[in-house]
């Protein structure tokens, strides 16, 4: 295994990649180096990792001699790790090429390739699934052959099966069981070059859904930074680009919201040296093969820049703003970001539920984000009081800032009047977007508190808030709503509009402190474990600073703290004793052999290797436990990777071990 | 009058803006330099204006000494232009400055400033209406006690009137009608800083909505690149930037979508030589001095690459897309950006209505663009038929691509049946996102083809097309809508949904030539046009290769071509004559002197300073009628700018003459 995850956001991973070469950082972009004719130095521009045509070496006497007695490295003067192609590519575009799948093969191991690639098929899009199927088969067979005669070489195994989502799936599915180090997505340039960038996410999804996790994934020929944040954003490691050069031949600057001609061009589009220090007209008087360069500097410097914003999206816990962002370049990219709406399950998985960063509204796209999904589905855990007030947003967080709410309200179902219900029933919930409904003891868990969105709501946001308020009230043998709620949301026509109410003065709009640690707690590990986790006498410490909940302790022992930056729990050992109890096997757990099992009590942190079992649910960054294979709880910490990507991994951190010394 | 048009769109004008020290584009950035304490040269990085502070130099004994006896150029060593400011700002920052307005007046014309300030009163947002007022009133009196000091030096007359756009309008209206050269807005940070972006857009367009349009406006103090795109979009030109500095001191990076705190920075966000040749790592191990050198630089790069971008933007005709792109950086710009609906008339006026660039849907946001508002209102020009069928979208040109669509429609108003119906009393229309709805006739005009939206419809988007539909069926007798349209915008419920039938295939659904020439003739001049234009016989001319209409002739004689690039009509000298003869007096006119007539005649473009009335309601990029003060027609061309701008102009081209000769 040569792949580790350093840091997580949406399905995208900043990892590691280890090759014999040395050891490169992923999301990584491999400009395409032509064997024999390069002009540009590649890595002062940001390369780590480039990609060359085995193929082309092969069949050029010169380059095929070079390569053999000194190496690809030498070949095309290159000190760092280089992947190489095998010629699929002039198949696809000739229908023909002089070589077998075996020999490419052992042709690259022989000049010291780092990757290298078997000769696949790639089916165009939209072909008949018939050739799909056929053409698959092919380069399944092909892959099996590759494994057996490669020795030491790192391998590529591509993904193909045309527009068709369930052979990419399948084909993901076989390959991912097989022993290769990367996994090219192929034959999607003709999606990419007619902007069909809806059938593109249905491809890659299909495809990565169905890879292991451990190993990293190549967008094969995407080379525009238009599309890097939404690949990558969707678990893509790998970006190849031959169209620096190709594009800059033809006079075209890259740009991360689209393409410019020079023809068209009036100012330089952006901050590398080629833009400050031309101007178009300097460029266009310019021979052809000066101007080339220039503008091929430029493209990779474009390009290495868009690659670097999205690693520091992936840490910053941004990422989704930025593909918000880069997907309004086209209306067509707009639509491939609508499309991942049908893929909420999925990426709900991988998405970390803790950033950094906080939510931005950036459109009804932003609606589809895991982050809502997430919330929608973890309001089930908690369980519903008699009846429930629901009030319009304040700022946030909602509960210091409801003091001057308007306190007229409607009642919407229910015989009671709300001042004949005693207190303690009254659920107070405040409606927002993108979140729908927040009961008011969750105001300051992440990411109900750290979002933004406009005041002015787009009908997608009253849509959604109106279906998630009436499923919510459901719930409620009571209910009364805010008269603003029922207005901005058009829940008009349901009940008598003509009979409005002053909410009572004795009902404050404020949160219980019990109240609040078990609901935070319900939400956060599931229903009940508020109770399990705070039932009899507890002390509940805050910050003499912000007056907010710091610690829970019980008889002197930590249960929890409340994590001031994103307002989860984070387990104290009485804490994660109580939650062992309660939460059944494999609930939470991370379950590690023998071997491992005294570090793990002596609070070392836990490496995937000796990971047996756990829980598929886990998210990245949640609280877990340790437990060994008779359930005993060894130690609790925060996962670094999730359930499913702990259990593929075998190399790196799978959790971050809090404390043993159980 | 030191300011000239060149290019338009949205509200944005790129200009040339005349001063003693050279001529300089705009929009543009100043950077603010700091007498006596500059260590970076801006003008390496793109500054070609720059900003300093009169009174920091009065205030300084050896500053001012140099500054009087060598004048500032040599003082801050800068060869262009300079503007200096009052001390406005430490007025407002300290509560009093120790000079009086005409003293601060006549020192700035002392040093040799370019560009100098009065000292106005910053009223800061949300102050009470009568302390706005009263400042305002003060304001105002210096205004006018500068002009009475200065001689040659150009002023900045600054408009006030804190958060209420009443005031502001008030005082950008006398400011405009005295001798001043520059219009900054002011006291708008305080908005900027804490993200008021709504009541951003509300001060400005207030303010540039009553300002001469001959004279730059300097959005005073914006210096973060996040909103210069929105800015320039309402009519902006100048930027002051000390935020390069500030920011970079206290170790913070700007971006066009944000700022990163380079403790937070694990990758370099750009393309500039500074993030190209630094890791995050190394800038944080320099000593400070060192850093913020570097920072700053970054900062101007792309500060100025901003810029850049935006200019080309208003060449290409794509500021809107631009602007929705940046818009999206944060919740509060993009609630800011919703905020502009509530002017779509007046930017209306100002968009031009023919753009290189196709339109690209980016969100709800978009149908709130003049290109949509003013589709709208030129479809209540076009004569309804007795009935009308309507389809949902094709590709486009639609009429070229209706041939697989579904037939299947519901009758929805009328008695008679579509079969019933002679053929040239059915209008044939399309549905679509954004433009609602689209006379098949038009579909070749822009931007009715030359637009792009996502197929997956936001909710807005149904509202609105529903809407829009239900205006345009009033204006029939009978309407058949698709089954497809239907279903798709929402028009259940309406009419009964069992009654499907097939269009008859008698029904072709394509364009006849003449009513294809008439209905575009009406939307681009008005009812009647079309008539008024194509009476009697007439020869429709067409493409051989594309088998579009391109002239359209009578006796020989050339009444117009429609243009390839954007299917609208550019008249011929036999269509300038009928349209003369058709629209009243001063609709589609630019009136010009007795001095002009001559060169009228032969031709020659028409400077705006020789033209004495014309049409308010012209666009630029309009077809227009060049007449004399008799109404006689002289010549005929396309406008640079629009009606208003014409009139306010005294210097630059108004109209591009095409033929004179009459």
């Amino acid at each position: 295994m040569n792949f580790e995850i350093k840091y997580k956001d949406a399905r995208a991973r900043l990892g590691v990649l280890k090759t014999p070469h040395g050891n490169i950082k992923t999301p990584a972009l491999m400009p395409v180096i032509h064997p024999g004719k390069q002009t540009i130095k590649v890595e002062d521009y940001g390369a780590e990792l480039v990609i060359t045509n085995a193929y082309l070496i092969y069949k050029n006497e010169d380059l095929r001699e070079i390569a053999i007695n000194e190496g690809v490295h030498e070949l095309i003067n290159f000190d760092g790790p280089i992947m190489t192609d095998s010629g699929s590519f002039q198949l696809s575009e000739y229908g023909d090429v002089q070589i077998t799948n075996k020999e490419i093969v052992k042709f690259q191991e022989k000049i010291g390739t780092d990757i290298g690639t078997s000769l696949d098929i790639p089916t165009p899009p939209s072909v008949k699934k018939e050739r799909a199927e056929k053409e698959l088969a092919i380069t399944l067979e092909r892959a099996i052959e590759a494994l057996e005669v490669r020795q030491e070489l790192m391998l590529n195994s591509v993904v193909q099966g045309s527009t068709y989502p369930d052979l990419r799936s399948e084909c993901a599915e076989i390959l991912g069981k097989m022993d290769f180090q990367v996994h090219p997505i192929g034959a999607v340039v003709p999606l990419m070059e007619s902007y069909r960038y809806k059938e593109l996410v249905e491809v890659v999804m299909a495809s990565v859904s169905h890879l292991p996790d451990s190993r990293p994934r190549h967008l094969m020929g995407a080379g525009h930074p238009m599309v890097f944040a939404l690949a990558v954003a969707m678990g893509c490691d790998l970006f190849d680009s031959a169209a620096y050069i190709l594009y800059a031949e033809d006079d075209r600057l890259l740009m991360p919201n689209g393409t410019i001609k020079l023809e068209n061009l009036h100012e330089m589009p952006c901050s590398c040296e080629v833009c400050t220090n031309h101007t178009p007209e300097q460029l266009r008087q310019m021979d052809k093969k000066e101007r080339v360069q220039l503008i091929a500097q430029h493209n990779l410097l474009i390009s290495f820049a868009e690659i670097r914003q999205i690693r520091q999206a992936i840490i910053q816990g941004n990422l989704w703003e930025l593909v918000e962002q880069r997907c309004r370049a086209h209306p067509f990219l707009l639509e491939a970001l609508r499309t991942l709406k049908n893929y909420s399950e999925d990426l709900e998985k991988y998405d970390p539920p803790y950033k950094k960063s906080a939510f931005f509204y950036s459109g009804p796209e932003s609606l589809n984000r895991p982050e809502v999904y997430r919330h929608l589905m973890k309001l089930d855990r908690i369980p519903n009081k008699k009846s429930v007030l629901i009030l319009p947003r304040s700022r946030k967080p909602y509960s210091e800032y409801l003091h001057d709410i308007p306190r007229r309200y409607y009642k919407f179902k229910g015989n009671e009047e709300i001042k004949d219900i005693p207190i303690g029933d009254v659920q107070i919930t405040v409606v927002d977007v993108p979140f729908g409904v927040i009961p008011l003891e969750l105001d300051q868990v992440y990411p109900l508190a750290q979002n933004e969105s406009p005041a002015d709501y787009d009908e997608n946001s009253i849509c959604m808030v109106n279906k998630v308020l009436q499923d919510y009230l459901e719930g409620f043998q009571a209910a009364f709503i805010s008269e603003d709620v029922v207005e901005t949301f058009q829940l008009g026509g349901k009940f008598p509009m003509d009979i409005v109410h002053e909410i009572p003065e004795t009902l404050k709009l404020e949160v219980d402190d019990n109240q609040r640690i078990k609901m935070i707690a319900d939400y956060q590990f599931g229903t009940g474990a508020g109770e399990a986790l705070f039932n009899g006498d507890v002390d509940i410490v805050k910050s003499r600073k912000t007056g907010k909940i710091r610690h829970v302790y019980a008889d002197q022992e930590l249960i929890a703290t409340l994590r001031a930056s994103d307002g989860v729990f984070v387990l104290g050992r009485e804490g994660a004793r109580r939650l062992h109890s309660f939460l059944p096997y494999p609930k939470n757990r991370v379950v590690v052999n023998q071997d491992a099992e005294p570090f793990a009590r002596e609070g070392k942190s836990i490496f995937a290797k000796f990971v047996i079992n756990c829980d598929i649910d886990i998210h990245a960054k949640e609280e877990v436990l340790i437990v060994n294979e008779e359930d005993q709880l060894l130690a609790f910490g925060k996962s670094v990777l999730n359930g499913k990507e702990i259990l593929d991994f075998n190399i790196g951190q799978a959790v971050k071990t809090r404390k043993g010394g159980f």
